[in-house]
């Protein structure tokens, strides 16, 4: 029965700070590193041997799996890191805190991006200091100016199909660590979760979510760690 | 012109304690945890951008390069964790400390053990705590009873020349995190140094070395940054 662990990143500097982080490298917070260290005990507790892991190109999901993988004295497991894991990106709310935001376009417009699928926030701007041009992590990648969760779901499952899902069909144990969105995208397509539903899905930081699957990668059993 | 990063471990625990090491997976000391973070800022300030990491399966070179990669913002680099760039196994001498080992051997034996090239220590007792036995790493993985340098170096090169060389040829700069022998090992070939001289090379931990090579992979230079 193939076994899934998903990890959202442990609390970053701009989680703590309210602000909208999406594709901006934010490193983790003391208390994110301390989530990040508790999910790595709490995976070792469960007795649970992750054989492979991936995660994204951005510091505080790379940052929660070595934590993570350290408590669990695993860091020798092979790691793959790509950008298809990478959180939602945010667009022209890059970097804006909650009320900047209310303060920017109204608590309307915010509600409507708040609960929709797929209307994405207006794109970076193109003097933005969140441009991302330039940043060799992402040499050969088109990035995005902004994104629905409905875009993300579109870029993380292929790499899912790609390259997670055939290590889990070929006996591994994988370990995930990502973020809010690009989990949502998994949990969405796992657990066959609605456009609706999804959007309302919370995912604690730092807390492992173990998957029991099927063979053919669908949901038999979901549940959080610790 | 291709640019090699190496890099020794920070202090280990065990280093600190004075004992054999080999192949048991010590942790780096606070100490250790600092050098690894200095070095990353000393690869950092030298304005190097490796684009390729490689490191053993062994904790301490792991969160040696981690460290390093964090100070550098660059823990979103690719990363090949293989066993072939271990430090050289100790056999019957791991666990032990220098005193321990002159009172179990005699200080004629520890002279020669600790000038030559091709002669290894007795092999791991059967019954010994640190045999690896049941280690999921090496599931697949002949572990050596006792090794050599000499016999260090002969499974060093062969994943250089496989996994490394490959992509220093191909325009990448590489960083390698790793411990005193399997550097000692790369060190002897890039260098062209003799059987006798390697034996005698202190590799000062966490202090980065910098090669410039020419295209078919000799030394033009190499220098420790900061």
């Amino acid at each position: 029965m193939p076994k899934l662990i998903l990890v959202r990143h442990g609390q970053s500097q701009w989680n703590l700070e309210n602000r909208f982080t999406g594709w901006w490298d934010v490193d983790l917070s003391d208390k994110g590193v301390e989530e990040a260290r508790a999910g790595g005990r709490a995976i070792r507790s469960a007795g649970l041997y992750p054989t492979r892991c991936f995660t994204s190109v951005l510091t505080r999901a790379i940052r929660t799996l070595h934590l993570a993988l350290h408590e669990m004295d695993m860091l020798w497991l092979p790691v793959e890191k790509d950008w298809h894991l990478n959180e939602r990106h945010y667009g022209g709310l890059t970097g804006l805190n909650k009320q900047e935001m209310m303060d920017k376009v109204g608590e309307q417009q915010v509600k409507i991006w708040r609960r929709s699928f797929d209307i994405p926030p207006p794109p970076l701007e193109a003097d933005s200091e969140f441009q991302l041009a330039g940043d060799p992590r992402y040499a050969n990648v088109h990035v995005p100016m902004t994104e629905s969760l409905k875009d993300t779901i579109e870029r993380v499952l292929p790499y899912w199909e790609r390259a997670i899902a055939p290590a889990l069909r070929s006996g591994e144990t994988v370990m995930i660590s990502a973020h809010g969105n690009s989990l949502r995208a998994l949990i969405k397509h796992l657990s066959g979760i609605s456009d609706e539903d999804i959007v309302g899905l919370e995912i604690p930081t730092g807390k492992p979510i173990l998957y029991e699957l099927t063979d053919d990668l669908t949901e038999i059993s979901r549940d959080y760690l610790a």
